[in-house]
């Protein structure tokens, strides 16, 4: 194991976290209050103090970095970006309690926007914008921030396999360190036109800024008590378009940009997500139409709710908790099946409920024909079997860490409800859940251990299980 | 396709049929109502009448009788029984709804043990004995039966493979029509110790043999409103050891007559079963400890009920509803797991779920060391990778039909807890749920749409979902 070049890496991280803060402590030092501008102010020095010192250590750190050591550090830098990122708010006293400080930073980096925090207006400007800037770094994620900046060092394709979503991971030109930077573009792109219709909307500058950063990272911290439900019906829908278009592989734009149309028109995941799109909001329309004012209205909300909740944001305009039984059940639909792989929203990824999908209908064929070589096709091109069998294997995970939430989440003696969708909201880095951890609630009730099993989940769920598996295995630490 | 083969495959097995309501016509003759006999003499006449029929117009069939004939046989066969075997249920207007009557024998073949009749002592000697003795037919399961009556006739492992639980399915001796009799065998052998044990233990003996057969069956139709708790606690005891035993791999007990006493106490799934039962007791009893007087009473529910559910058997002592979230939800888990592949039991089988893990575990591995080859081992030997993929599919299979027949039954409105908990224990051939499906309550209330999706849910529990999805699949119907 090289532990040298592990300690670069963190440092590397850390030194990138610690310039992030510096716009939140320029906005706390002019808002004030000033306990939050000192917060912050000890957070970047501690940050870049611990940053120096592993850059210290690690000096002349053999370049060998393989699968093993890059799923670990991918793995352990998350959550040492979230137990630093954290500090500001613990130290400014916004959220007294450490656990919850950690939870929050965690739901923001890995784009949940679960929050403990019940009157989200009572916090200061420079805590809220870190909030939302977290979900806007964690959602193209910031190791592949880190390989769009430096040059390759050993840092290879492990690293930005690991951290980006989908079944299959592959570069849009052929170097990694270009297909970082097109993608960081794209996304910085899209993030400012988003700024602009909010503002021209009336959105004011700040609430502007937070939402566009949210909507970005397919996060969903909002900066007020009723997420978007007080904005006007224009902003709403912008938002609804947004977070869309956020949920789509990246890739897509990528190859818009080349003006090659016809391939993104046939790109098969994103019919399937276009597909349960209107579905869902068709079913739900007609689901919820007598709690709405008018028809226009009915659509408006369940077009958001459910752009809220497949792309995994969980902003919201209502209280779908209140939804009859059948649309709430298809929103825990939409939560499992999540975005498109390669887009910033989390859940199981379209391509890989297609994958699912399609192995199973092998399955039944070569069960007909136990004679016939049959090979999964997407996009008309043959599926590598090891990524066949990643897919089963990552929905075996998935189901095994969903149950053994649940029924550790269970020990609290809250609903069946409340536990099964706050593991699954947690997992899919969603937000909101049911019953009592719906929309309009929060997580604060639950226990220390809960939150511990929460954020275990929202660090399973954005880095897509293995990384995590990894580092909590014994035998991956073993030397060879 | 060759439909004169299948045509005499339906008739034997409805000739079967007829011939094994005889003993209820008899009781009912002798204990009455006239009116439930003559239900039953009509019904034989029905089933032999149908049978003749199709007997004749399927003389000079081929013998040509490949995967695909069999795949659709078993699953139109357990619906035809299915479907001629409530017509006593029906006729005798016990349960006057054809629906419900479909759903009660259902219920009763694929060992389920659902019930949509609130009072069942209500109904007449005759249609409990032949509830409980479906629960006996089908939990060995009729065409194992068929196989070892008959001369081999170009039926072969398609159907015992389609009908017999578990991933992969092996002979216990080189013959087909000899390992189906040596397990019928071994089952009439363990029935009948059963019975003996409950007689000697003071029960009535109409109720020492409707309890054996749904035991046995680990179907858990009972005789009393109340299932099995107003007997005594040596007689639930001994319910709590004989649904366990049926819930072993009968190739064990094979085994254990050649005196191979080391492979069986080596034998993998037995051991991971052995282990789930006995950490859910501990777990169970420790939660729920201060709801009952003594700690023997404890252990003794705790038992009867980790027993019931896990071998998804579903009788019930106490109304487990009541008890705290945790151990609620530990009975979802073990709803979930079900008992050993090989068994009368239902669930996803312990040997799936073992290899689940195992796979997830070589996923892992292969992360790690990517260009190393790795095999699934089982007791020491390499599992086909076709079967590993197979549980793959089947877990993904699963998933979805549960997650489809939860958001069907939420059109009716009831709770989440319900819709899932119904889902969940009618795919797994258990019987009760929870909420308002719990185990003093009954599935009457819910509407005809959900009851036939609960039926679906039970069929393709029991033949473990593929005949039945092979059924309904347009193209395995087409001629090649």
């Amino acid at each position: 194991m090289n532990y040298k070049m592990m300690g670069r890496f963190h440092a590397l991280i850390l030194a990138i976290e610690a310039g992030f803060m510096l716009p939140a402590l320029i906005l706390s030092l002019v808002q004030g209050p000033q306990k939050t501008a000192v917060a912050f102010a000890v957070s970047i020095a501690v940050v870049a103090v611990v940053a120096a010192l592993l850059f210290l250590l690690s000096r002349g750190a053999k370049r060998d970095f393989y699968a093993r050591e890059g799923l670990i550090c991918v793995g352990s830098s998350w959550i040492v970006i979230s137990l630093f990122g954290c500090l500001p708010f613990f130290l400014s006293g916004e959220i007294p309690s450490f656990i919850d400080a950690l939870f929050e930073m965690t739901s923001g980096f890995t784009t949940t926007g679960a929050s403990v925090v019940a009157n989200v207006e009572g916090l200061s400007k420079g805590i809220l914008y870190w909030r939302s800037f977290s979900h806007w770094l964690g959602g193209m994620g910031v190791l592949v921030f880190l390989l769009a900046l430096l040059p390759a060092e050993g840092f290879t394709m492990h690293l930005f396999r690991a951290e980006s979503p989908g079944p299959e991971v592959g570069k849009l030109v052929p170097s990694l360190k270009k297909t970082a930077r097109v993608l960081y573009l794209t996304y910085i792109a899209l993030t400012v036109l988003n700024f602009i219709f909010l503002l021209a909307g009336g959105m004011p500058l700040f609430d502007s800024v937070c939402t566009a950063l949210g909507t970005a990272g397919t996060g969903g911290f909002g900066i007020k008590n009723d997420s978007i439900a007080s904005y006007s019906p224009y902003l709403q829908n912008v938002t609804t378009v947004f977070m869309l278009l956020f949920g789509v592989n990246f890739s897509c734009y990528y190859l818009l940009l080349l003006r090659k149309v016809k391939p993104v028109l046939r790109d098969e995941e994103l019919r399937f997500y276009l597909l349960l799109i209107v579905g869902a909001v068709t079913l739900i329309a007609f689901n919820t139409n007598t709690m709405f004012d008018s028809v226009g209205d009915t659509i408006r909300h369940a077009a958001f709710q459910v752009a809220a909740i497949i792309t995994t944001t969980g902003f919201a305009t209502v209280d779908f908790n209140l939804w009859p039984t059948f649309s709430k059940c298809i929103l825990l639909i939409l939560m499992v099946v999540g975005a498109c792989a390669g887009s910033t929203g989390g859940g199981m990824k379209c391509s890989r409920v297609l994958l699912l999908f399609k192995n199973l209908k092998r399955n039944i064929s070569s069960i007909l024909h136990p004679h016939k070589v049959q090979i999964v096709r997407v996009n008309q091109k043959a599926v590598d079997e090891r990524t066949v069998s990643g897919v089963g294997a990552y929905l075996a995970a998935y189901v095994i860490i969903l149950i053994a939430s649940t029924l550790l989440l269970a020990i609290d003696g809250n609903s069946f409800e409340t536990n099964f969708s706050a593991s699954l909201s947690c997992l899919n880095n969603i937000g909101p859940g049911l019953d009592a951890a719906g929309p309009t609630s929060n997580y604060a009730f639950f226990s220390p251990l809960s939150k511990i099993v929460l954020i275990l989940n929202m660090l399973a769920g954005r880095l897509e299980i293995f990384p995590i598996l990894v580092l909590f295995n014994f035998h991956a630490w073993r030397k060879k």
